[in-house]
Parts: structure tokens; C-alpha cells; sequence
């Protein structure tokens, strides 16, 4: 087993520190802060940024919640323990720069009171116009870190697994060109559970360092009032995945979860036209033909 | 029984009607119609408006479809017949002025091979400021349809059945002043069904001229900036309704249903803002604070 006090901490440091890092990148906005508590038990600190040089909107939030588990709950875990604990951060970006993408990342680690516990999470970028060069740095950041952990996690596992996850059945697209995503690591052998923290921490840690790359090296470009109009309707399409689909976000709202930090996730603005369709050969069709599952874009 | 070809007849007049009321209301933008076919059978007419002088966006749709009942069907509907067909009318417009109500229409026909079927349907209501005059007038006019059937239905369970319907739970706010809200009716009795057909006639025909009174009553009341700020955040709620708890929405999406026709409900454009609280004592506070169940605006 392993120390959940040791994890929450460590989460709360991670916060902490990608605050100052994101904080520092956009130069002119700081983060927020909300504490709460849970009437089940348990709390967390929610952070928000808005109106920033770069950052339009975004949250990094880190929730240490524990409680009963509820039968629907059992049902969905097939699991007869009565109790749970979870900690983890959560964080979407949304730059205000159509050619700064927008980012998610989620890191948890999830004990019952029958001795099972595990980590989930994942980092997944969205563009709104796709950068073939961005792609595979993001991609290859990821890469390398499953790597270094290769006796744990297979990077192809994973990048497939986040490929069907970040997907819009009724758009027939991915949300942008994927990442990470990962669920119950450890579960099934809990003596890796402190190989698997580890794991996470290093997850953890590249998301700053990854991000304001892709922020810095885009920032400076020449904005396009139509570019902005495409921006919108992406982030249209953000609401759409979280809403109708994000298994978190859903969850975190028929259980009654702190909605304000729920749907932090959502954009400041957002569009939806009519059966709007790019035209041939433009970069906006150009991204949309890269929204599929399955692109290998580190080879 | 009845004749569904009837029905559906029936409903592509309406459909016609109401665009045409709509296009003279508006006096600037007319509708696009998009005729499409569904791979599993039958097809609709998409008719869409926008950036009219006072329709920003909106769609009145007819469609008529058949087909195989699934066995999620079956489990939803209680049932073991293997085929159904349906017909109906579906309206949302979204005003460009912020004191102008959206509004939402559906009407519709339900019939299986099993030789059971109903009528569902509803109108309601969603004012970004809620004027008390504006809602006592759109449930009177509820309120006589409803009356002048008292056989077949009843204002004050149908009105109940809207506030039920159009809540937001992780918002604890209904979508708006609510109206009426029906399902299922006719299928206990078949003999019943034509008397509901006339109910179903009578709702889609106050539609327009409910509506326009209302918009025509509010289009040149003087716009503030402010006001377009809160706009922006009801439509935010609108999204949300749609998406997480929209039957219909949920259904069609999941179902492969024409997306561009089932997602004509969105805004073109809408926000989302961390903990927006109004002032007390703002007429923003006050729309939140009326955003009920159980009020009686009629009376």
C-alpha cells in the first residue's frame, strides 16, 4: 500500500507549482483561489485565472474528497467496498490565441476501504488549428515519460486509450490530437502502486514544462479575426465532449460535485453555427481532417 | 387509431405557417431549408434562421422517421414491438436582443407496429430577464388551450410536467418560467387519439402568435451591453440543459440522429463565467431567484 496522505500532498504541491509556472507565463493574470468542503466529506482548492495576457480562462484544481459508496458507485466499480478516498488535480487551460492550443490534464489516485487503490489520469491537447510540429513535441514529452517507466505503462496503450477516450461519437471527430489517458494502474498489483505514483508525479511535472513551450512558441503569432471565429466554434465543440460525453464531468454532476469546479473546464465563449463547413484546402479543414483516431504523430 | 400520414401532413403545414410568421416577424432574415434522409428511414426538412433583425439563430424542423426498435427501445419503451415511426415539429430561436424570450417548441407523433400510440410535446419559455406580464401571458395562453380540452388534459398537471422537465438539478434553477410539457398522451386509449391530434393542432397554432406578441411586445425596448453580458451566460444554461439532461438531445445523439438538426437548439454564441453570482437587489438576481418550480404565473 502507500500513503494517501502522501499523495494528497504531493497533488497540493503540484498545484502550487503550476500555478506559479502558468502564472509567471502569462505575466499579467494570477490565480484565484476557492476553498470548499464537501457536505460527504473531504474538500479541496479550486483555482482560476481569467482575462490573463495568454489565458483566457482556466483552472487548476486540486479536490482530497472521501465518502460512502453509493450502489450505483459499486455497480460501476464491481466492487462491495463501502468506502472511498480520492485526490487528484485538474486542469483546463483555454489561451484567448486561436493558434495557442487549449490543454487538460487529470491526475487521481482512488482508494476504497477494502485495500484496493489505483491512479488514473491523462494530458490530452486540443488545437485549434493543428501544428504537425506541436503535435509530435507534446506527443514525444508524453512519450518519453512512459518510457522511463516502461516496466508499468506502454506509451502506444496509452496514447490509443486517450485516442478513444477524447472522441465525439456524434461528430465523428477526436477532441484534438490526443495524448495520455490511463485508469486503474495498480489496481490489480498494489505492491507497483509507488512505482505508479511515480509515474504520475512525472506526468505531473512535464505538464507545465510542455505547456508554456507550445504557449511561447505560438503567442507571438499574427492574430486573424477569422481565426478567432474558428476558435469559437472548437471550443464549441469542447462543451460538447465535456457535457455530452466526459465521463468525469458527468459524473461529478448526477452526484451532486461542486459545479463551479465541474465545469471550470468550460470556455469564457463559445459558438455553434448551422452545418458549418470549411472549405477545401483551408487550414481549418486541413485540422479537421486531422481530428481522427489512430495518427502516429511521434514516428 | 389514426392516420399517421395525416399527422405528418398536418405537421409540415404548421412547419410552413410558422416559418412564414416568423420571416414576417423578423422582417430581415428568412429560412434555409436543408432536405435530408436518414439511413435508417425517412428523412426531415431543416429550416434555419439567422442573424435576422432580431432571430440571431434558430431552426423549425419537420421530420418523419421509421424503423427497427432497438432492444434499448424496447427497454425504454416498455415494449415488444419491433418497429416504430414518428412525426413532429421542433422549434428553439434565440433572439439577438436580451429582453426578447428564447423559446422552445416540440410536438410529435409516436407510433409502433404493435398498434399503440401517442402524442407528446410541449412549449416553454426561457427569458433572460423575467417579466412577470410577459410569462402570466404566455401560460394564460397555455392555459386556455389547455382548458378548452379539459377532457383530454389539464393546465395545472401539464404546467407541473414542464417545471419537472426543464430543471437544471446541478444548477438548482428551472430553464425558464417553464409552460407545458406533455408525453405519452393517447396511448392508454387509442380512441382518444384524435381528440389529442386536435390538442397537438390547437398548441402548434398559438405558437407563433404567442411568440411574436412576445417578441414584438419587447423588440425596441432599449439594449444594454450589461444586459448581452448576462444573455450570454443564460445561453450558457441553455447549453448545459440541452446536453446533460435533454431527453430528446441525449436520445438522438446517442441514437445517430442528424446532428446538425438535433444540435440547431444551441446558441450561436454563449458563456461561461467561475461563479458568476449577481448582485443582490439586480434584476439579474431577481430573474435567478424567480427561476422556480411551483410558481403560479397565471394566477
Amino acid at each position: 500500500m502507500i500513503d494517501k496522505n502522501e499523495v494528497s500532498a504531493w497533488f497540493k504541491l503540484l498545484q502550487d507549482d503550476i500555478c506559479d509556472q502558468l502564472s509567471r507565463c502569462d505575466g499579467l493574470a494570477t490565480f484565484k483561489e476557492d476553498l470548499w468542503n464537501r457536505s460527504g466529506g473531504g474538500g479541496g482548492r479550486t483555482r482560476i485565472i481569467r482575462d490573463g495576457d495568454i489565458f483566457e480562462k482556466g483552472g487548476v484544481n486540486f479536490s482530497e474528497v472521501h465518502g460512502e459508496v453509493t450502489p450505483a458507485l459499486q455497480s460501476q466499480l464491481n466492487t462491495e467496498a463501502t468506502a472511498f478516498y480520492a485526490t487528484g488535480v485538474s486542469i483546463v487551460i483555454h489561451p484567448n490565441h486561436p493558434l495557442v492550443p487549449i490543454i487538460h490534464m487529470n491526475v487521481r489516485y482512488f482508494e476504497l476501504n477494502n485495500g484496493i487503490a489505483w491512479f488514473g489520469g491523462g494530458i490530452d491537447l486540443t488545437p485549434h488549428y493543428i501544428d504537425h510540429a506541436d503535435a509530435k513535441f507534446f506527443h514525444q514529452q508524453l512519450k518519453t515519460i512512459c518510457d522511463q517507466h516502461k516496466n508499468h505503462v506502454d506509451y502506444g496503450k496509452l496514447k490509443k486509450w486517450a485516442d478513444d477516450y477524447f472522441f465525439i461519437p456524434h461528430r465523428n471527430e477526436t477532441r484534438g490530437v490526443g495524448g495520455i489517458f490511463y485508469d486503474y494502474l495498480g489496481k490489480d498489483n498494489t505492491s507497483d502502486l509507488s512505482s505508479i505514483f511515480n509515474f504520475t508525479k512525472d506526468v505531473g511535472n512535464t505538464f507545465a514544462i510542455t505547456y508554456t513551450a507550445l504557449v511561447d512558441k505560438n503567442r507571438s503569432l499574427p492574430r486573424d479575426p477569422a481565426h478567432r471565429d474558428w476558435q469559437m466554434l472548437r471550443r464549441g465543440r469542447y462543451v460538447e465532449f465535456n457535457l455530452v460525453h466526459d465521463r468525469g464531468t458527468r459524473f461529478g454532476l448526477v452526484s451532486n460535485g461542486r459545479t463551479e469546479s465541474i465545469l471550470m473546464s468550460l470556455p469564457n465563449l463559445a459558438s455553434w453555427e448551422y452545418d458549418a463547413v470549411p472549405e477545401e484546402g483551408s487550414r481549418e479543414m486541413e485540422t479537421l481532417e486531422l481530428l481522427k483516431k489512430g495518427i502516429d504523430w511521434v514516428g
